[in-house]
């Protein structure tokens, strides 16, 4: 189709804004600045929006940080030039923003996904880094966007401006939900709980890069994606001198390492592939002390949403167990779900027909094989195919230097403009127009 | 003091006695021979007896074998001899057996004890071996003694002797207690709680060799003996085929296994020494199946009966709760158990008088330091201390070719009359007559 | 097919003789007297054998019991009426034979293989149960046919008899191939190093029964069988007195228990589907001993034999520092040892070839899932395929009362004949009568 | 004695000196201002002094913090007024300092000992406490001065005052060690093999406090402290994606836990008390990775140096064999060690006569029980008794409002002039004049 209306230097200007991005990433509910300026584009091209406490569910939110961090990420925010009453308003971590055109003409209710969190990882500073050569690598220690959302964020952009100019064409209404803290399968639950979710009859949207694709091919749905519990499994004992009266002691940190063998030991499942690692450990005040608590990173996966639950609730029996042994106490905390939702063939079906009419697309594959990773836009398809609707999520391919969250992950911008060309289309089609 | 009633052979009898005893060796609950032959000794003397349930208490009775290995041992003994009539009594392992000589005549009742059972350990046939040259070895198979029951049992008997020729001298009541499994810590408090010692003042017995001693040197008392829990430690689970559906099993082998290394892992307790001890597993009908059984032989020690009972609680701990780990069952018998009495100084003072009137008697030390090694006497000890009476338990020093419970096991039988001796000498003095 | 040189009653004869070898099951290595009556009959039926040690490789054969073991079971075959000079022949366990027929005719080598052992299953004597009613359960005291072996036995018998009848017709060589020692995956490595099937140019066998199939129905190849390690794990350490002096031990029970936690914990692998069990442990002589062994009977499974072999090493490695851990010296036998071997699809055509000419097959499946299910005919398989020929293992359909290796176990005994007619036309084909 | 040459005021000047200590509490080898402050005094005593590498042993020193810690413990020294000249010459962590005072008379080489360094625990700021409401608390967060060591400082600069001016009355040489990084056990052994006591003749020093005593109580000697090793167990493994290749791990964490429970249950000792602690944990990077890498802060124990022993290389078997289990690599640090080194009863009269002749020493006991805790200054005392000398370590009693280590541990001044008048007497009698 035609994208003449998005006029000039539009590719530019997306670019631009996903650089930004890079420049300062926020990592999960603390994208105070991101969502702020996300508002700042939603207001430019008016599109009415909703965000903080509207778009989200109180006690579905795995893993938000603790108030001093929030309060630092606020104040970080507002330095680097967000506005100080948006954040006020997401004080909580109610990060996250749903841009909804209401065509005011009857037609269906379409929605499409973009993430905008960073991940936890320092970013190469580099000269052979691209980002650094061009001068937009992070500026926050330890935070990058290492895993594309910040070009995500910038299709989003794109979308918008997208909505905006051709408006007129269009009916029903079109949701852009910029989702916060996707990684840790944290966010995309509480939002899809929310209940902007409910009238929607089609959902898609997408991820980038991999190291298997290029520029040019995409894929019309996901499969094989995590499903998954990411667990903090924390023993309470009491501590004791170790060498005075070591019995009075409770041994939490004894009971957590019970607790890592048994977990590990957890029988294999004829129904499938299950796995479960315990990935940090954090115990003990000293040396010359009985360690009275300790707390366990952990995490379970299965191939169906079944061998995901045996496994938690194993895990779940095991630990508690283990806590008992050394009359400890037992607690845990969900911070981070992801579940299954299979795409629907007719969204297939869309992104095939979008994909020949949309230049620069090279290649579209029926699906991409995600090979367990994790992605919570599952909770979002879910909800919307609860009432009827369809979803699928994509595979943007592009060109990228290094795996996902690593250092010196880099892309092809250019799948930015181009995205929102295949985006735009199967937008037009689902309105009917092309 | 003069012996010579006893008239002359008396000493060559009772090692024939002791050699009959140690060629038919019964283990623990099931002393039918044993009990019968004692039995046939006191109707001899024309003292009268206990025996059967009246001598035991229903439900304290630790590690009774199964109806099946009883019914054997019956038959086994009455092929041997046994009064078929008298073993019909004991069914059920009721064993062991209580001569009361009641005098008629005001006095104390005074006790002594002697311990009948063999061990679990097959005999050398070597002849090197002094009963395998006499040709007395045990004719049973993995039976022995091998820790001077047999000795006892003889020395009891020469006390049944004794007491008959010199009825007429003595006053008051004495009681000569055979009892059944003293290995294994078993039948003593059975015994103890009958009834049968409410009314002693006095109480004594001993035990033969350990190495360390010879011929002639005895101890006045013993102290650390050891305070013990015997437990069995059961883990019920689900079998299932480990190949084609491992999930649908529950362990019990990883259950006991996680129970294993945690067992050893309790703390160890600023009040003093402890142990722990798994010194037998087995588990599992066989290779490819999820194991469904686990069967723990477990031993727990304390320096003084609170660290006893801090280790058995936490042993009950630490295994059901590595049973719910993983879905399985617990269940525990207690196989054996002992406890602390202290010897009392009264007693200690007896035998140093009537050391000073024994022929043969070389050495009396104050205590003999028994090193944690088990006596489950202590509970009779107890019984009698509890109300008001005065107990000790003594060691009899003899020449030993090996440590007690080895298959080479052999002693000085002149152990035998010189004991008897001296414990007719105690008799003597309680009876205030010498 | 025509089989009427078969002659009447042909079919009873069979099912008289595998009544006969269900009622004196044999299991692996002790298949003398079965051996014997095989070796009877194909006397009887004029067809060469080789058997003992022809037909087996020294250092192969895994899990041969003790030489006590074997005796016993050597005199009992004797004693139900083997031949005393065969018994002799196979003194070591060499059990199983291999009948040859050459016609003198050029021709393909053709061979069938049938196992003959039984399983370690005490058998139901209830009767609802088939071969109790019918006076033919086992009289060995927990062993059965509970697997159908003395169905496949009595087909080879068939076999040995058709080819006999239809010598003249047939050109090349038939091997037939009688082997010891399925269970446990024993028997097959051994034979098929034997050097008997190097010139094999075909091989196929097949296997009754599994609850989901019925008579009739066949299926032309078996799929996902195991791939399997089974191994006892043997673990040597140092006894000590537990209360006395635990440190002068060396706690084997506790290396097993770790190893037992840690093996479980293998890694899963993203390669595909694996499995670790320990199914049975024994240690320790007592109580109060700090255990000196432990034998621990483990297997691990792969889906493929890259995966197994993974399974395999990472036990080893985990045994092995398990031991180190408690100063304990580790050792291991290989009990038992599983491969894959593909069917080829020329046989699979045979077989779908042959069905359509053979009355009572009313269904030929393609594959039949063993779903990881074991069968040691693989390295004969092998073996054949690295020569250059083909193989397949069928699924002989037939309906059963209770699931293999049960204690209810019975089939129709129709697939017999059934089978034999399927077989011999197969045979007929591959020798291009048919 | 007469004390009055030490003029009026000492005892304020060195409380004075122990509340500036207190003030500016440095922990194990950071003592600069301290070491810079107590080198001032000894100019100002004119009493000669070794510092820096003189008075270490390289390779002796456990637990020395890294070069940026260091280096910025060293600018605060600076900024806190310490001698920057000083300073620098302690660059590395060299910190202490040695006085010696050569009388330039025949006579005996005498030392006595004091620790420096301060505790890692943030000091109570309430007006109830002490030192807060006297303005004297720890201005370094989470550094304080909570067992004491601040109070022997000032009691060093004590005797440094008291050997000043009675200098013309002393014979032979004097040495006032003040010992670095006695915490953790880390400071003793390295000053200990220096050199610097091969020649001392009698060695002592004391601590204070422990909730037991009060002000005026003394004893002569310890007796059961700790001997101890304090070791970093270090595992390094591979992190590998948990999800998508688990098996491409080697799972450090795995091998830790592995190794926490086998440590605890290294088995008791017949020969005594010991103990084992892993009483701190860190391990993993993250929850969906699989760790590659565990640190263990562990401790192990003996009643005797024999034991400790054995409870050391036992710790080290089991940690190097758990590293194995999963492929990782095992390392280790010794972070601290403490021996035993009995009291000479040469110094234990010695203390005995002084406290006759020294006002306001109401009891002098024998012994103090330390109950299992530990001192380093045994290293010193070992150096002194291998070379013939004789040595003792005692208790200075005093009244204490919380235990050692406890942030309101705050105890009565008081005792640093009583000490210093104990200590001169004692020093007195060694040099013959008393």
């Amino acid at each position: 189709m035609d994208f003449s209306r998005l006029s000039e230097g539009w590719e530019e200007e997306l670019i631009q804004f996903r650089r930004q991005r890079h420049q300062h990433p926020e990592n999960a509910w603390t994208e105070f600045l991101t969502t702020s300026e996300i508002i700042k584009k939603l207001e430019e091209y008016e599109i009415p929006y909703l965000f903080g406490r509207q778009v989200h569910t109180k006690g579905e939110r795995y893993g938000v940080p603790s108030e001093e961090v929030l309060q630092a990420c606020m104040e970080r925010a507002v330095s680097e030039g967000a506005d100080p009453k948006l954040v006020e308003q997401m004080r909580g971590g109610y990060t996250g923003v749903v841009g909804i055109l209401d065509t005011g003409k009857p037609g269906p209710v379409t929605a499409m996904r973009f993430d905008i969190d960073c991940n936890d990882v320092g970013e190469c500073q580099d000269s052979s880094h691209f980002p650094a050569r061009e001068g937009f690598a992070s500026m926050h220690p330890n935070l990058m966007h290492a895993c594309g959302h910040d070009v995500h964020t910038a299709i989003g952009i794109g979308m918008a401006r997208f909505l905006s100019l051709y408006r007129d064409q269009l009916c029903g209404t079109i949701k852009l939900i910029f989702q916060a803290a996707e990684e840790g399968a944290r966010g995309g639950e509480s939002m899809a709980a929310s209940g902007l979710l409910e009238d929607v009859d089609y959902l898609f949207g997408g991820h980038v890069a991999d190291m298997t694709s290029h520029l040019g091919e995409f894929a019309a749905s996901t499969i094989n994606g995590s499903i998954s519990y990411k667990v903090d499994l924390i023993f309470k004992g009491l501590s004791a001198h170790a060498g005075m009266a070591p019995e009075k002691g409770k041994n939490a940190l004894a009971a957590a390492a019970s607790a890592i063998l048994n977990l590990l030991a957890i029988s294999r499942h004829s129904g499938g592939r299950t796995r479960v690692n315990v990935g940090a450990c954090t115990a003990g005040p000293g040396r010359n002390v009985i360690p009275d608590y300790a707390l366990l990173k952990a995490e379970v996966r299965g191939l169906t949403e079944e061998l995901n639950e045996y496994m938690f609730q194993r895990m779940l029996t095991v630990s508690r167990a283990a806590a008992e042994m050394y009359d400890c106490e037992f607690s845990y905390r969900i911070m981070g779900h992801s579940i299954d939702a299979p795409c629907d063939k007719e969204m297939v079906d869309l992104a095939y027909e979008a994909a020949k009419e949309t230049e620069g697309v090279t290649l579209m594959n029926p699906s991409h094989d995600m090979l367990g990773g994790g992605e919570d836009v599952t909770f979002m398809m879910r909800e919307v195919q609860k009432h009827g609707g369809k979803a699928t999520f994509m595979w943007l391919g592009c060109d990228s230097t290094a795996p996902n969250h690593n250092s010196c992950f880099s892309i092809t911008e250019d799948v930015i403009p181009l995205t929102v060309r295949l985006f735009g289309t199967m937008v037009m089609k689902l309105n009917g127009i092309l």
